[in-house]
């Protein structure tokens, strides 16, 4: 029986999503624990993005494949994992999938939303979840950097640990660049992203920002295929995996 | 020298607003403390609303005295209590009052919200800034008996503690019940307000949204004037202060 699960978490107390061997926390380590005491046997989940230690999301998508004998309604199920999952982690949803569903083979596409706090903005809700600028943000220049990087590169620059075997050619379909009255929000939709990439984009277009360096750079770092010609890293707490997408 | 200060604080972790004896954490205690080290001299700061322990501020007003020897611009003042302040207590705002002005006295009214979580919700960042429901509400009868509390009332029966030489004497001109996707907002806005009054509030509404109580009893519970007679105290998390206005 295979079930689809959309799951909520604050990531700030995480290693990231994805089980490290050891007793580091991870998100799907912590549901894997609660669904193999369920089930009576080791249970193992797929999830659609891989967010890196300290990334938050609104809606993962992870799936599930649990013994027939394990006879329990999705709703059940939802309630048994909230009921023992920390607060920091919430499944939102739960429904029966068809029996060849993967969350992360099958996602045709996903949407990150990174949050700025602007310079002169000190809103304390927003510390842990926003990266502070310490200077103010050219906009108009940031999207004309971001109008270059839309449609299909090969983004081996804005990558952390590229493999040598693995295209790292993707489809940057969307850049919106938000301003509200206390932060500046970037979302990014795409077919699929890169190892750190929401973060080096981020961090790139940050710099575009302030104006250490001009829009008209980015179609030299991408033809570079080298992580160092992009800008830094911008920090995991500002970043949301939103949405996943599928046909 | 007056000067006035916008502040905004995360309630959590303080004993509330108000300085204490002894080493409990209160958020007017940490402005105090920064102030005496830098004027070199003790110092007191007046907040316009005492909240209580765990409740948050959006925009708290507080004014300080300092003397004329500690010859600093207002912008700089809040700069350094930026630096030294913990992140959970930001100055917004600052600027030079007229000697006589009094954050407290001379309000003329406040604005709260509480933040109540839909009992089907199950959102991770709400989570340390709201009251989860465990029922749906009925929101049509909650507005209907907010319409009770309106106006000038006698709130002793929506206060902990009642002062017997003080007026429990309160004039409410504002109850507004917001529907959000995952939320219920209640904002309260009046002259002024007693010890734990809008926590009260909130939990007498509540027990009349989950139909344990009906709307046409809030006028009995006021003419009561008794503590026991009102709904319970709801949790100081979901609460913020969220402005205070002067004429």
């Amino acid at each position: 029986m295979n079930y689809r699960m959309k799951v909520q978490y604050d990531g700030t107390r995480y290693q990231g999503w994805q089980r490290q061997s050891g007793s580091s926390a991870t998100i799907q380590g912590k549901i894997e624990e609660v669904l193999t005491r369920q089930a009576g046997r080791s249970v193992r989940i797929d999830g659609a993005g891989r967010t890196d230690a300290g990334v938050h999301a609104i809606e993962q998508i992870a799936n599930v494949h649990l013994p027939e004998s394990f006879a329990v309604s999705p709703d059940e199920l939802r309630t048994v994992l909230n009921e023992y999952l920390p607060e920091d982690i919430r499944i939102l949803h739960m429904e029966r999938a068809g029996e060849r569903f993967h969350s992360r083979l099958h996602a045709t596409g996903k949407q990150y939303r990174y949050h700025l706090m602007k310079w002169d903005s000190e809103q304390v809700f927003l510390r842990k979840y926003s990266w502070k600028m310490t200077e103010a943000l050219d906009i108009q220049s940031m999207q004309e950097a971001a109008g270059h990087l839309l449609g299909e590169h090969d983004f081996k620059s804005f990558c952390t640990k590229a493999s040598k075997k693995k295209t790292t050619v993707r489809q940057l379909t969307q850049i919106q660049i938000e301003e509200t009255e206390h932060e500046v929000l970037l979302i990014f939709e795409g077919s699929g992203f890169l190892y750190n990439m929401v973060r080096i984009l981020t961090g790139t277009l940050v710099e575009v920002g302030t104006g250490s360096r001009r829009p008209d750079e980015i179609p030299e770092i991408l033809e570079r295929k080298e992580r160092k010609y992009a800008g830094e890293t911008a920090p995991a707490k500002g970043l949301f995996l939103v949405k996943v997408y599928y046909d």
